[in-house]
């Protein structure tokens, strides 16, 4: 226990003597604080300013109303050097960030004729056109710093006073994602004090974080007092995270690369890629690299994983399509699957499974495919096949492979979970190839 | 300008006259400030509390630090009646809520000899043995009302000063969530003065926030001052949500099904439902209701609207599956596309969807088919047809229509804004059929 503390305490006074950036971020709009919907904007922030090394103080939600936000950016002002706020600078009577901005700062707020030109030309491309009300987008306070809007129409403002910063962005998530990344971040450069942070993230797939923390536990233990080791699971896919903190980058690298180095020799066939490398992206480039094609025969996951794929650019070169076979009809018409199999075994089996990747590499004409088949929930299940009971198989032109999974009791989860876990299984099979080739 | 501004302070001295309980939610924990972990647990407490009238002014999320514990609950303490903690009350060193609540109400620390016997037993029923460090969590602010944990061991406490009420829960969601519902919200009903809000929401597919608010203006101009309206956009879906507030349930619930039937009526074919109700269930209850069956052919949506029809449990009653023909190939395989056409006018292009939508119907066997294809970007544009030119189909046995869009350059965006407005030409399709046949 005590030497976790004696790390906090270090980084703490690290990084204050190198006057760390501090940050708050408010949110606005009442739909979150009636539970509507929840804030990702604010964690997805966090996570882009610790990485930058700029420390996330608080993250505020506040009604849509001006005293809420003058009182909120007010109070946030006396604690941090950056205050970040999403929302309310649409053209609707709800949206009040921009004017309640404008007053605190004494800026009067004019129509800045660009803007109002290319909002013109975004409703224009959209065969829409634009009323009174979408012009109010336009009117800007004066001698404020604009950020021009490529997802959308409202800018992104940057006010400042005495030393300190306030940006107001939209609150659509892909709006305010692209100024955090292309504007804000780039924008703020300049604001950081040398102070460097070095981040290296190793991708895992198909293992917990448990068995993950417990086979690198000695690396762990022995890592230096700035370098930190983050855990971050989500959806059967783990990112192991090493941050490292100080001033000489050149240093910080090769450090945080041994250290990489060391955790990927330990669990070499757990790690897919690196720093945010997607899997699909990983099974894609494996791919690639073969001149194969893939398709996908998909009961249970209903699509899922062709969407995954296929959110890649460029999925085309490798991607050739696939069935959501949901019903047995499809399953028997589109994939081959023999009736007597369905019948006699049922939808959930490992023989109804591989005749599906089988039936997906011969009636679409690939080198690979992936099938999966289950009870996502929450019905469907009988009492040897649970909720959450998954078979998957992978074939190739020579070989199947099939494999069981016992997930959640959760529909959504589930899916999710399967489509990561299947395109695990196609990218470990491909890998078993290539070495059985060289070997 | 003007106007929105005296609605907004009508409405905030009218909520003054009813003395609604202001709430703030303050959850303690680094792991959300650096993006690990999403907040879920506030938009929950959200949710309860608004049905109960309780308005949420606030949620906050600060550092575990001594300082920033009592610094938040000061503040929220100054503009609400009622503070609700979660978080750092577990046993380890960075769990501080506890004695830093303490503190602030001046009690002493003293161990709770019922509550320790409880937890010695809830760690022995688990074959574990209780250490020193556990036992501290026995260690309990005297004379404060104190709330026991059936889901774990921390429990939960209720400090009063002054009429203000400080609650300090887990931040584990379902020992949170058991604290809410069993002992808190009872224990609020006598501070309550019987506030009511009451919501509707209206849920809006395939028309933007500008459309919408337009051509509603007059009837939002017209709402009293104790309605709010909002706009909540989405992928192409809008929720156009009223809040009514007051003492009279009775009266407010019918208040607002008056303005949404005024809402309604202006922009019916716009309304695919009410309260959350998502687009792909709301194509599913057609379905349902007429017995039908439904399939889908994909080439740029690459899954997506299956996966979304999927989603919802149950979909196998009405969705057989799909094809996702992303290469030529299987368009002509699966679908039957002819080259010809694919040759002549491309993927992307009235004829071709249309086919593929024939195709769906004719070789799947279904009611009712959509097809996609489309420039999702980043590649694929050409001259005549940029990122986010969109064609999609919808045909039933009889009949088969195709509309052209232009969206967006991202790929992302395009994908998923593509999936909700196919299944909301289906959802058209199909009511103008029920309404000819009606005629």
């Amino acid at each position: 226990m005590n030497r976790i503390f004696i790390v906090k305490f270090l980084r703490f006074k690290r990084a204050n003597t190198h006057k760390t950036m501090k940050a708050i971020i408010i949110t606005i709009g009442d739909e979150i604080l009636i539970g509507q919907t929840i804030d990702t904007n604010s964690a997805w922030m966090g996570q882009q300013f610790n990485m930058k090394g700029i420390s996330v103080e608080e993250i505020v939600t506040i009604k849509d109303t001006e005293e809420a936000i003058r009182t909120a950016v007010h109070a946030a002002l006396q604690k941090a050097d950056l205050v970040v706020t999403t929302g309310g600078l649409g053209p609707t009577k709800d949206d009040l960030t921009k004017e309640t901005l404008a007053a605190y700062f004494g800026k009067k707020l004019v129509t800045h004729p660009v803007i109002l030109e290319r909002i013109e030309s975004y409703f224009k491309k959209r065969g829409r056109t634009l009323n009174e009300q979408g012009k109010k987008v336009a009117l800007l306070p004066e001698d404020t710093r604009l950020f021009m809007n490529h997802k959308g129409t409202a800018p992104g403002m940057w006010f400042e006073k005495e030393g300190k910063i306030v940006v107001a962005l939209p609150g659509v998530p892909y709006e305010m994602k692209r100024f955090i990344k292309e504007d804000i971040l780039p924008a703020l450069e300049s604001h950081l004090q040398g102070q460097i942070l070095v981040h290296k993230t190793i991708m895992v797939a198909g293992v917990g974080e448990t068995a993950v923390a417990e086979a690198i536990e000695k690396i762990e233990s022995s890592l230096p007092a700035y370098i930190k080791l983050a855990y971050l699971p989500n959806l059967s896919i783990l990112r192991v995270r090493l941050s490292a903190i100080g001033t000489d980058e050149e240093k910080l690298r090769k450090e945080v690369q041994k250290w990489t180095d060391q955790i990927v020799d330990t669990i070499p066939n757990w790690v897919y890629g690196f720093d945010e490398l997607r899997l699909e992206k990983a099974v894609g480039n494996l791919l690639l690299e073969k001149k194969a094609r893939m398709a996908i025969a998909e009961s249970c996951t209903g699509g899922q994983i062709a969407s995954q794929v296929v959110s890649i650019p460029g999925s085309s070169e490798y991607f050739e399509g696939g069935v959501v076979a949901y019903s047995y009809e499809l399953k028997t018409a589109l994939l081959g699957v023999k009736p007597e199999t369905l019948a006699s075994k049922g939808a959930v089996s490992k023989e109804t499974v591989e005749e599906m990747a089988r039936g997906a590499i011969e009636n679409l004409h690939v080198d690979y495919s992936i099938a999966t088949s289950g009870i996502a929930g929450p019905g469907g299940a009988t009492a040897d096949k649970p909720v959450g009971t998954i078979w998957m198989a992978i074939a190739s032109k020579d070989a199947t492979k099939s494999k069981k999974f016992q997930l959640t009791d959760h529909r959504d989860l589930n899916i999710k979970m399967t489509a990561n876990l299947a395109l695990n299984e196609l990218r470990k099979f491909i890998l078993k190839e290539n070495a059985a080739a060289e070997a």
